[in-house]
């Protein structure tokens, strides 16, 4: 990709500015109370999903920097007081980065050209103490609610999972949403199934779930941008494509910068949506209620998540 | 408390077995799809609310044992490609107790005689690589969802904050379902107001936070257990009542131990329930969804949550 | 090896009781004012060199349990003073195993039968908060200096570093004691280089330096019981031999059973032996003064060293 | 302490480029052959001391930030081989500050206008990834030892420890020197007793510790560089004088600032030097070999250590 090319695209979906000067939730803020109502009228059967992975050793990390979660029992067997030794607790600690799993990334996660989300200047910003502004906190409180849409890239191509080398583009979403009915609107929050997870999650290869990946094409940033779609989340390492040529591109990783920096919207990464995806095709509802709140940790850049979806 | 006495008590409200010999969610288990659409249906005006406290060193922990998150943000400013230093990311690390904050404890996480919830047994089931059994892990799959209710005792007693010696019982309970006009049923999530985190939030009194406290008292176990509620949460330490006098007993936390122990119950700490109770107040309608996931912490016996309220 | 000769060997070696029933130091009570005095006289040159490898995220560990070293800077450009803010400072964190590179077994890292040295019961002494008696930290109050052996194997068969299958004898002990004219007496430390940690240092070969390796043979236990030495240390990453055919072994690790657990001496793993060894061969002297104290980490079972010689 | 005072001294023993444009191991250069076999030859007891405090939860530190070692055992009682398992082992794992006890700053760890020892730019320099330069790794390989000098200052005040208010000054050390018998020479390393430390392991009163404090007068960075000492270490929090009024200074800690950042002297924080003082009275020697390595962390700004005095 040119850097000409990008910079089109950027000023084009660039959102800074829109929610005011010192806006800190970027899309988010197209979540409102009639979306909200909407989406808990999307209720029907009752059913529960949750897309989250499980965070230990197992995990899908492959290696030394971002690292599988470290889980520390303390305290095991010991009395709540030593006087009455048959009454015991236990407690836990745990080491992780907040990018090992199911996770959001936060608006301070990336940024170019030495600016983050809303024109806020990196330095300023980002320090060993974390993010002073646009930190994960911010996406937390309140937390994510929407509605939520899944458009199963996956089924459409009629696979299990997009070949690595697949680049989702807006075509793909257009023909997901008329082929399962379904239509994203402002404040909804896109789930977008390539099936890849299963590379990790049934087929046990964490090389593979962390080497090329199918994903979106940058060009679905304008997609999301044009329906003010809320946030995207995908099954996948980084919801865009990531893979061979890629490292030839003069933007690295540009469906990240144009969503986190240009549009400020958050990303959800490595979301389980076979379950759901399953459910969907059978009853042909691709809309529901989806909750995925982040942790307020303060100055963080990302968060982990168990995302709950109720149909 | 007599250790006979509570004996007594814990006889009538365990459910060891109910759901068969393998169960590992307790009450989670009366939340079924019925229960949710119901959940759901009680959304009106779309207003969203979290009831999370910030994980971050001005957390209320006090101590070194059960510490405050400490955050360490890694590759500042790194480039995502070497050749193109303009575009660049941050990660970041956690290092913390899963009960530091807002959190859940896990039907592992007490015990007494040696035997946990639905009899397994301790020294089998807790090592130094967690529980093997009753981890957080099986209450967040699928996570925790329900509709929510809201009994707030200090508003009902009139006060911000109930004093800390005030152990709230089935009549203070039965009293706020009648002034507020809600009804707890089968599978629902009771959320107990004593306005304590206040001491914390608005007072910044961490060691009075830590300290004698307002809570349950053990008699409303039956209360619980008899309406087949599915978790019990509040905005105080321990959920029940801690304070002068409880070393005397027999029984140390004993909510706790007929909760997650007999009962299979979850237990929820440290909501922050001001801005949720202040809105009840205002419309009248104290019960909601709730959407409260843990995240899938393999084998922990807790995990930090950001409950979020859809009134 | 048949669990019958192993117990043969360990009854010989056997040292409990031998300073008492409360004793947590083994076989460092063999180093005392003469064997120190005698130790400083070998000095001649004024050479100092250190056996110690980097703690950091390039270092041996290959896996996640027992990870290489995490670093975390904080507090990076904090003024110590914030009305002086040209004054500043920073700090840092580590994150690692005590296990992770140049280290100490304490006499609580391994155990068989349920027994510890000195017969101390294993489920009395090893819980969650750690190793209560024979941790660390009682064997580096006074921490350990000595006079220090190097018994070069690989120089003695003429190889950069011995083959992966090559098990020390007692004759190659003897047989390098000849050739390089040293009698190690008791207190002393003994270091036994067979040039395998080259694999990861030279050859950056990490999985080869935690694959199969040469090392002592168990019979070696006896070899150096009957010398009174005070401590084990070598190039490798267990001291003794671990390779194929090991599996199939009655006994897992048998020279550290018997030195750690039966003789109650300190082992030291993962020693760069490689400039000393290239030194005593130019100088031909192969005994020296040995600094290599553990830190007091409390209860613990481990720790990191940076052993110094001088010779 | 004016600015313009503070700059004269600075400039009078700033080495900067005396060993090199890229030297990162400062005055411990001045450590040679020569003084390392004058250190030995001080060795006539063969007495052994560890100045080292323990690293443990019950450490000096008080705070947040720099916390006491957390301690976590895993792998406890875990078979070596699952088909044999009466053979079994234990780990741990670390996390605390390199600053938790006693310690080594290195070069890296303070600085003022922009500019490290030997002109290194700290922009350039420190980043979260730690000091790219004059990190601890350079004072571990060859690591310290030396010939160590001990100053009571205590005792030459006929005090246990001397008042917080007490900055000791170039006087006192050579009333030392004379009441002691003992001439600090170029390459040793300089133990400064205040008696301060018993305030923490014999009061056991942490908050005293680590508040107001003797130490050392900034003027005494002349004293030392005109010795060409390689190092000073002491007993109390930061070897200088931390107290009353030090708010006001235009220089915060000062003599860290001429030692590390000027001069390029390590400084070694927190050595328990009650034993060995009391040795040193009876016997009247205050001179003997001091082997205080520090762990190569790589690019960190500290080491915890324990230091060894052979006497």
């Amino acid at each position: 990709m040119k850097r000409t090319d990008f910079d089109a695209v950027a000023e084009r979906v660039r959102n800074w500015g829109r929610w005011g000067p010192e806006d800190q939730r970027g899309t988010l803020n197209h979540i409102g109370p009639e979306v909200l109502k909407a989406a808990s009228e999307t209720v029907l059967s009752g059913k529960l999903f949750s897309l989250g992975l499980n965070f230990d050793s197992n995990g899908p990390q492959l290696g030394a920097r971002r690292f599988n979660p470290k889980l520390y029992p303390i305290d095991l067997f010991t009395p709540l007081n030593p006087e009455r030794p048959a009454f015991v607790y236990a407690d836990d600690v745990i080491h992780m980065p907040l990018q090992a799993a199911t996770q959001w990334d936060a608006l301070s996660h990336v940024h170019y050209d030495g600016l983050l989300y809303n024109g806020c200047k990196a330095c300023d910003v980002l320090s060993p103490r974390g993010a002073a502004k646009l930190g994960v906190e911010h996406m937390a409180n309140p937390g994510i609610m929407s509605r939520g849409v899944l458009l199963d890239i996956a089924r459409l191509k009629g696979v299990d999972a997009l070949p690595t080398e697949h680049a989702i583009t807006p075509d793909d979403l257009d023909a997901a949403c008329a082929a399962q009915g379904v239509q994203p609107k402002a404040g909804d929050i896109l789930l977008v199934r390539t099936g890849h997870i299963r590379r990790f999650t049934i087929e046990g290869d964490r090389a593979a779930f962390n080497g090329h990946q199918p994903g979106l094409h940058h060009a679905c940033a304008e997609w999301v941008h044009d329906r003010s779609l809320a946030a995207v989340c995908a099954d996948n390492l980084a919801v865009e494509i990531m893979g061979a040529g890629r490292r030839d591109s003069e933007v690295p990783l540009p469906f990240h910068m144009l969503c986190l920096r240009d549009m400020g919207l958050p990303l959800g990464e490595m979301f389980n949506l076979e379950a759901l995806a399953a459910d969907c095709a059978q009853d042909g509802r691709y809309a529901f209620l989806l909750a995925a709140s982040p942790l307020a940790f303060t100055n963080a850049v990302g968060s982990p998540v168990n995302p709950l979806v109720l149909k």
